[in-house]
Formats: C-alpha cells, structure tokens, sequence
C-alpha cells in the first residue's frame, strides 16, 4: 500500500476516493478536506472569532485541531454534563487538549450549574437520554457562542453524522427538518451561526486523524445512548458503503446538490425570525420558557421533589487555560 | 399467540401492525391490503381487462390469486429467459398454477422467438443481468398488455421492492426517477396503465399468503441476481424494521404522502408524451430504435458473429389453458 501522493508507505485508506495515504498526506488530506468544507458552505470568514464545542472524543479535538492547522482563532468550550465517569474522563481529554497546546477551554457543568445531570434530566422529561442531552448542549453551546461575543460555533458532526440525520429524517420524512438539513445554520434571530467544517471526513478519517497526529481523545461511546437509532442507521449506511464506496458522500452532497432545495421551497416555517424570548434566559424560544428552561424545572423538581421552580441561573463560563487540573 | 380478529391460534405474526392471525384471517389480511391499495390508488376499475407478470415467483403468483379472490379478470404472462434451470422451473411453476386454476397463461420465450437468452444478453451489452432482464421484460411486457387490449398491467411488486428502489432512489438523489416513483403509472402514448397492487404487504407476508394458501412457488432466488445492489438495500432496510417495526412502510408511504409531489413539481420531462416509435417494433422510444430492439441487436450480433442485424421480430402471443405440458 504506498501513498497517492508520495508513494510512501501508507497508513490509511480512503476507498471512496480510491487512495491510501502516508501519516504526512493523510494529514494533508484532511485539511484539505476541511479547507474545502469550510469555503464551499462559507463557514468562516478570515478573522473570525470561532467557538467549538469540544466533547473529548475524536471529533471535536479533530476540528479543533484542524481549525488551528488552517490558521483560524479558536477557543473551546465543554459541558460536563453529570454522566458518571465518562464525563469525568471526557472533560479529563478535552481540559488536556488545551492545556497541552495553551489552548482557552471555557467550561459550564450542568449538575453544579443548573442542579441535575442527564440521567436525571431524561428521567424527569421521560425523554430519550439522546434528547436531553441534545436540548442541553444546544442550549448550552449557543448562549455561549452569542454571550462569548463569537462569530461563529463549530461542532464536530462528521459525514457519518450528517448522513445518519438525514437517513433517519428521509425514512419518516420530515420535511421540515430536511429543509434546514445543512452544514451551515446562519445566525438568526438570538442563535448563533453553526457550522460543520468536518462534513467531508468520515468517523473513521477523524478518529485516524487523531491517532496519526498524536491526540488523545475519548475513545468510549457515550454509555446512555445504547438504542439510539442513529446508530442502526450508521450501521446500515456503512454496510451499504462497504459494498460501494463512496455511497455515504453521495447521498449527503447529493441531497445538498440536487434535493435539499425542494424541500425548502415546500417548508413551513421553522426559521427563528420572529420566535419570542425564554421568559427566564432570554433565549430565542416560540413558548414562554425555552426548551432548556423548561427540562430544568422538570429535573430539578424532580429531584428535590419541590413545587417551586428554582431561581433563575446565570451561565457562568468558567475558564481553563493550561491547566490541568481536575475542575 | 392468537388472532387478533378471532383469538384462534396465529400462525402468522404482522409486527408493523401489532398483529398475529390464524390462517384464514391473515388471507383475509391480505386482500384487505390489495383492495385497499387499488382503491387508495386507483389501480383498477370493475370492468377492467387485466394482464399479470408472472414470473412463478410468491408475488407474481399471491397477486394474481389475489386479484381473483377480489373478482377480477385476470390473465397471465409469463417470459421465458433462458437462466438455465431456473427459468425451466419458473415456468413449470407458473403453467402448473394457471393449469390448476384454469387460466389463461400467455408465454414468449426469448431465446426461441429473440434469439438470445439474459445471459448473453447481459454480456453483449455489457450491463448486469438485472439491467438487461428488466429491458426485455419492461418491454414484452408493454407490448403483451397493448397488443392483447388489456386496460391495465400488474406487477407483483411488494413493499421490499419498492421500499428497496426508492431507497436507491434516495441514496443517491435521483430526483428523475424520485418524481415517476410510483404504484400506479397512468397509460401515456404507446404504454399500457401499470399498477403494483401488492405495495401494501411486505415479502415476508406475500411468502406467508403462498404458504397458508398452498400455492406452490419457485422458492429461489434468480442465480444471476448475486451482486444487485437492491438486495443490499432490502438488507439495510430489514436491519432497521427489525429494531422499529413500520419503519419500511412509513418509509414508501410517507415519501408518497408527504414528499413526492416536490420531486415531480421540480422533474426534468421523463414523461412518455412526445416520444417517438422505434422504426422497428413500433415501440414508444426516444431513439430510432427502443432499448430492447438494441439490445436484440447487440445479443444476437455477438451470438453469432453476425456484423448485420436480425430481421425484426413480431411478438407471438403463445397461450396455455389449462395445459401443464413443457413448452
């Protein structure tokens, strides 16, 4: 196996684009690919200020990595959110990432913060573990990004994410949610912009990346999201992709190139212009209390088996810059 | 398990619908879905003349026997396709189903009357078997039903099938064949109505129905089959419906509800009206000549080594009545 590039020995094989790569055009590969990424969708603009959401797993130490490979101002930010010892450990590899490059890692912990973990927030809601942790992070994420002053939040979803989302919203046809289905959301309305510069890298292409540049990410699934349907789809797509490569790129680009349109010329609304403000955060929110807000209140009486709500919680960003230390 | 409609013993478990059912209602089952999607789809009037595929496999034989049940004139047609031994057991088991029943099964056998089989069709043009079976047969076919003045054609697709093709369809975002996606294709310039009166029941249940009905059918799958992308596609399918049964149905149907018509509002033509004859067979055909006479060419060109083409061909309509004799 020798390197397109350089006919060296090569490491890893991309079969969709029929090329294997040695560790030093490997790592130029990905750039490139998240170079393109970022100026195809117009994700980041020169001098912008980039907050990403950083987890400890491959991807978001991947992006953030690369992201500085390619020149860009990016700190991070991390949500303990009260998941045992997997949080533990996750928040362990996110805080070492920065510390080790002298990086700015903000940091909010949902139990000490907001008084229930995702456990206790999913059992409150009687929700999937996956979506309250989702309304969480989202939440989390965004107030940071617009209260940190950022242009724009980054997060790690690959091509095996997005191609999972969109498999799991063409099998129920949501149409809605195929309408805003992109790997750039634009800032509206109190969010912030989001966006997906590893769109074009598979899971396995950003877990090779780290392990080829060294870093040391969180190799252990998230223990709550056993059952998580996003999983079976992954699964299905990448048995498809095993019999023809490629596949997977085709039908996430190919939604965006030829399909992705029509079903935003057919949607019915969903864009925030126009949404009210989370009476208690200030969040943009079509109800009274925002999603967030609202799964606080149900953890956190469920918790205290109180009737009262608690009182409102400022966000508090919390700052780790080379350091270590267990928070 | 019991019948969900008589408590008798179930010997058939239909887990999208939460149901088991003891034989005579899981046949009862059956029709209720095949006269609920011709009526939900307008696939046949009372009255109309009524042409089946047959191939002697489960579908082509439970939606014939089906169609009777529900007091429609029905005639069979059966292609011969020269794949070896398979193809003489197929037909064996649709001349012996007509033959039982009394039916009119009309026959054309390809290698005899085209002077080739799939096989060496599939070689000369260069295509997989699949790609030059469903040439021949679309367009046999076509012509058995117009020229024998039937008002509408049948096919024994089920909702495999047709979950497997709009699968295809999506992975791969061909909005051209997402817009003409359908159960029901209205007759248009040179084509006859064809309709897939069985999209309501899944193979496993067309199977069953065979079974509990005491239909024997050709149980094997085509040996040139190995390698078709579509039964990945049912793989990956199956996968999902195992963990959330009536994923597959939502799939087909919520396409048809909620996301069809944005394909066909977007759609590049493809329609049949405007198309020329091919100069040979009278066919509806874009180019001079149609698929099949080209494909009739190429076989038989390479066949025999012949740089001139064959002298073209009429369709004869062979027909066995109550007849188990070999052809």
């Amino acid at each position: 196996m020798k390197c397109r590039v350089c006919r060296g020995p090569a490491v890893v094989d991309v079969r969709r684009a029929n090329a294997n790569f040695c560790p030093d055009h490997f790592l130029r590969f990905c750039r490139d690919q998240v170079d393109r990424a970022i100026g195809e969708f117009a994700m980041i603009a020169p001098g912008d200020r980039v907050l990403v959401a950083v987890s400890g797993g491959k991807d978001s130490l991947a992006v953030w990595d690369l992201l500085l490979e390619l020149g860009h101002d990016v700190e991070g930010f991390y949500v303990g959110l009260g998941i045992g010892d997997y949080s533990d450990v996750s928040g362990q590899h996110a805080r070492r990432f920065a510390a080790s490059r002298g990086l700015v890692l903000h940091e909010v912990d949902l139990p000490e913060e907001y008084g229930f973990d995702i456990p206790e927030g999913s059992r409150a809601a009687r929700r999937a573990p996956c979506s309250a942790c989702g309304t969480s992070k989202r939440h989390l994420f965004d107030r940071a990004a617009i209260e940190g002053g950022f242009d724009v939040l980054v997060t790690g979803h690959n091509l095996d994410d997005e191609a999972a989302v969109l498999f799991g919203n063409v099998l129920h046809w949501q149409t809605d949610y195929l309408a805003r289905q992109a790997p750039v959301l634009p800032a509206s309305n109190g969010f912030p912009r989001k966006v997906k510069p590893l769109v074009r890298l598979s899971e396995r292409e950003t877990a090779a990346y780290c392990i080829v540049k060294g870093i040391d990410y969180l190799v252990e699934e998230c223990p709550m999201s056993a059952g998580n349907k996003h999983i079976g789809y992954k699964d299905a797509l990448n048995d498809i992709e095993l019999r023809s490569p490629g596949t997977k790129a085709d039908f996430y680009f190919g939604f965006l190139r030829r399909a992705a349109e029509q079903f935003r010329s057919g949607a019915t609304g969903g864009d925030a212009a126009g949404l009210g403000r989370c009476d208690r955060c200030g969040s943009p929110s079509e109800a009274e209390l925002c999603a967030f807000c609202r799964l606080v209140d149900r953890a956190t009486t469920d918790r205290h088996s109180r009737s009262v709500p608690p009182a409102p919680v400022e966000i508090q960003l919390g700052t780790t810059r080379s350091n270590e230390d267990p928070r």
